[in-house]
C-alpha cells in the first residue's frame, strides 16, 4: 500500500470522579494515543486505566504532558522557562512510562498539550526543550509535532524523530502554520469539505491555504477527537474515506523512522 | 571487611522557592538518597537538581515516594485503597526514574515516605501494593522497609529484594516494631546511648528493646537527617563509628541480593 | 401549615473543564444549596456561577466545605487535627461568603462534605473544631448535620444553631445513627418504601430502625442528590409527596432559630 | 505631623512544613501586612497564624492574592482572562477576610501578588477586574497599587479607594513606570542612594528618572522586604530615615480616604 497515515487523539483525561471524553470507542478508531500524565488532566488511576486499555486494544501509547495547570485544564499559558519546561516534560514521560512498562508495552511517541503544544509551535527555544527532554529520556521516540512547526525544526535539529500532525478541521496560512482560532475561516466545518481535504494531504501533501494558494503540506498523522457522539462519527467517516482512498492507517512507529 | 552497612536519608524535599534540608552536606556521608517524587515533597525542578548532585557525588539513588498531600508533606494519614496507592507509587518512580535515566544512572531502590511509611509497615496490603508496584516498574529494585515490618514480609511474598532499615534514635518493642512516638522512652535522645547502638545492631544484629529483653534485628540501612548542623554532626558520628568498628558505609545494591 | 422541612443537594461541584451534577434542574425543587468551596471540588468560576444561579433561583446558599483532596472528591479520610479543620473550614466558608456578598446576599448555612462529615459525626472533638469555625465566621450560620450525630451535640454545646438531616435512602441504627454503607440492608432502594419513610421522618419524628424497633428522629432537611434525570424524578416525588402530606418544603432559616 | 507614609511588607508566605520570612520582625516595623490567601503561598493553617501575630501586634491587615501557582510562587504570568481573575480574586479576600473576622478584625487593604501585580500595572482590563472584585467584596477596601499603574487609574475609574505604592531599590522611567528588571541600572543597591531617595518621594513627591529627569511620584506606602538579617535592617534604616525626616509612618486607612 502506497500511503501511510496515523490517527491520534488525546486520552486519559478524566480526573477523579470526573470524567472526560469517549476513550473506549475512541481507541477501536484510532492508531495513537496521547494519554495525559497527571498535570493538566488525569491522575495516577486514570493512567494506569488508559494505559491498559489501550493496550488492550493494540493502540500505540504516547506521553502527553502539559503545563501544570489542572483548573485551566493545561489551556492558558504559563510563563515556564525552557528549563523548567523541559524538567516538566521529563517528570510527565516517566511517570506515564512507568505504566507502560508494568503493562509490558513502551511508548512510542510524546505530544505536548494545549497552551504548551501552542506555545511551542512558535518559539524554538521552548520546542528545543521539549525536543531535548524527550530525547534524554528516550531517544528512540518520536516527537509528534504541528506540521512546519519551530517543534519539528527542533526535532531535526537534534536528530529526534519527528512526526508532522495535521487537522482536519483548521484553515491553514500560506506559510503552512495553522490560522489562528478567531480569524474568519480559521475553523472548516463542514465534512464534505473537511474529509476530501484531509485526504488530499495525505495522498498529495498538498492542501489549499487561505487565500486560495497550494501549498506543501506532510500529514503523518490526523488529530482527531471524541468529546461525544457526533465528534466520534466524524473521526469514523475521516477513516473511512483515508482507506476508501487506498490510504493505510497505522501507527507512527510503522513509518517513522 | 565483615560488617556493611548503608546510610540513607530523604533528599530532594524543596518545592518551588521553599527550600528545605541539608542536601549538599549530607550527600557527603550518605551512601543512599531517597528523593521525592512531588507528591509530598519535590518537583520537577528539584528533582532533576538532586538526582544530578547526587550523581556528581557518586550517591546510590531511590525513589521516595508519599501520599498526594504537599500541605502536610505526606505525613497524614490519607485513606487510599491499595489500587490507588499502587498506582501512585509507579507514577512517582516513573517520574524520578527519568530523571535518573537522562543523566545516564538508574535507580537502586524505593523507600516510601512518612505516613505511607507508618501505615504499610503495619497493613499488609498496603505493603504488598507497594512492593507489586516497585516490582512492575523494575522487578532490580530494592525496597527499603521498616525491620520487621509487614513491608519486609511482602516484598519477601513476592520475591523482590528487600532492606532492613533501623533508626539510631527509636526504641523497639519487643516484637521488633518501633515504639509508637508520644510513648515515654520512645526517642533516644543521647548520642553516647543511640550510637553504641546502633553499631551494635550492624555488628551483633541486636538491640535492647524497651522492656530490657535483647532482640534480632536486621540493619541493612540506618536512616538519617540532616535538616540542620547538628543532625548533621550526628551522622558524622554515626558514620565514624561505624567505621572504627570496622564495618563498611556501603550502598545498599552492594550487598542487597 | 404544621410541618415544615428543608431539602437540600450538594452543588457546584464541577471544576474548570470538568462539568458534574445537574444544578440548574435541582435548584428548582431544593430549598438548600450546599455550594463546594475548591478544596475536594469547585473552583472560584464554579462557586461564582452557582452562587448566581442560586440567588436567581431564591435558593438559600450554604457552604459545603471539605478535605483539601480534589483527587479523591473529598471522600477519603485525611488525618488532619482538629485545629487544621478548623482552619480549613473558616478558609472555605470565607471564601464562598465572598461570592455570596458580591451577589447582595449571605450564607445561610455550612455543611461540611464526604469524609469530612462522616468523621465528625462520630468524632466530637472534630465535630466541635467545625462548629467553632462556623460560629467564629458569623454566629448566625446554622450548622447542617447528621441527625443524632456529634456534630449535632457540639453545635448545641457552644449555642450555635443546628439542623439536622436525614436522608431517604438510608437504613438508621437503633441508636439513630446510619447503618454503615456496606452492611446488608444499609440503603433503601424501593422508592415505595423511601419516599413514605421520608414522610414519616418529617410528619411523626419517627424511624422504624433496621431492627424493626421505632426510634425518634428530627427531621429539619432531607439531603437530596441530582447525578442524573433519575434522580431528579427521585428528588420530584420526595417533594411531591411530601407537600400532598400537607409539609411545607422551606429553607431552614425560616424555621431553625 | 505634615508627612505621612505606609510600609507595607508580603507576610504569610509559609506554606505548610515550609517556612519563608521573618514575619514576627518585620511586623514590628512595617504599618500594613499583606497576607499571601493560599494560591501563591500560604494555607488556612498559615494565614490564622499570620493574621492573629498581626492583630496582637496591631499591624493593619490586608489580602495578598495570587495567581494559582504554588510550585512558581505566583512569579509566572498566567494567561487567566479578566473575568477569572476577578473569581480568584474575590475567593482569596473573602478567605482572608473570615480570618480576620474569627479575631474581631477587618481587612485594611488588597495588594495583589508577583506577575498578577505586574501584569495588572500594565493591562487596563486585567486592573479593572482586581478593582472590581475589591469592591464587589468590600467597597471600603484599599486597593494598594504600583504607583502611575494602570491599577490606579481603574481604581480610580470605579471610585475605589487606592493607595499608590513606591519601591526604594528600583529606578524609575521618565513615565513614573518601574525600569524592567534586568535593564542596567533597574536596581538600586546603595543604601546610601536610596535610602534619602525615597524619603524624598515621601517628602517632596519628587523622585529622579532613570534619565536624570525628576518626575512627580505619589508615595502613600513604601513596599519593604524581610527575607534575612539584611533585608530587615534595611527596612528598619528607612523607618528611622523617614521619622528622623518628620514623616509619620501610619497605616493607610489613617490617610487614604
Amino acid at each position: 500500500m502506497k500511503y501511510r497515515v496515523d490517527l491520534n487523539s488525546d486520552l486519559g483525561e478524566s480526573f477523579g470522579v470526573y470524567k472526560l471524553g469517549m476513550d473506549k470507542e475512541l481507541l477501536e478508531i484510532i492508531t495513537s494515543a496521547n494519554i495525559a500524565c497527571g498535570m493538566h488532566a488525569g491522575d495516577p488511576r486514570v493512567m494506569s486505566a488508559t494505559v491498559k486499555m489501550a493496550v488492550q486494544n493494540g493502540t500505540a501509547i504516547g506521553a502527553h504532558p502539559g503545563y501544570p495547570d489542572l483548573q485551566g485544564f493545561g489551556r492558558r499559558n504559563l510563563a515556564m522557562s525552557p528549563e523548567e519546561v523541559k524538567d516538566y516534560v521529563i517528570y510527565q514521560i516517566g511517570a506515564l512510562e512507568a505504566f507502560a512498562r508494568t503493562m509490558g508495552t513502551t511508548l512510542q511517541h510524546v505530544k505536548v498539550h494545549g497552551a504548551l503544544y501552542n506555545m511551542a509551535a512558535r518559539d524554538y527555544k521552548l520546542a528545543l526543550a521539549i525536543a531535548e527532554a524527550v530525547k534524554a529520556v528516550n531517544p528512540d521516540l518520536i516527537l509528534l509535532a504541528l506540521a512546519n512547526s519551530e517543534m519539528v525544526r527542533a526535532a531535526k535539529d537534534i536528530g529526534l524523530k519527528v512526526a508532522e500532525e495535521v487537522f482536519a478541521d483548521r484553515a491553514y496560512n500560506p506559510d503552512g502554520t495553522l490560522v489562528a482560532r478567531g480569524t474568519p475561516g480559521a475553523m472548516i466545518h463542514e465534512k464534505a469539505v473537511a474529509i476530501p481535504r484531509v485526504v488530499r494531504m495525505v495522498t498529495e501533501g498538498k492542501v489549499t491555504a487561505i487565500n486560495g494558494e497550494d501549498i506543501d503540506i506532510k500529514a503523518d498523522s490526523i488529530c482527531v477527537h471524541g468529546d461525544n457522539p457526533e465528534a466520534l462519527a466524524f473521526v469514523k467517516e475521516i477513516r473511512t474515506a483515508l482507506e476508501e482512498a487506498g490510504v493505510s492507517v497505522e501507527p507512527l512507529a510503522n513509518f517513522i523512522i
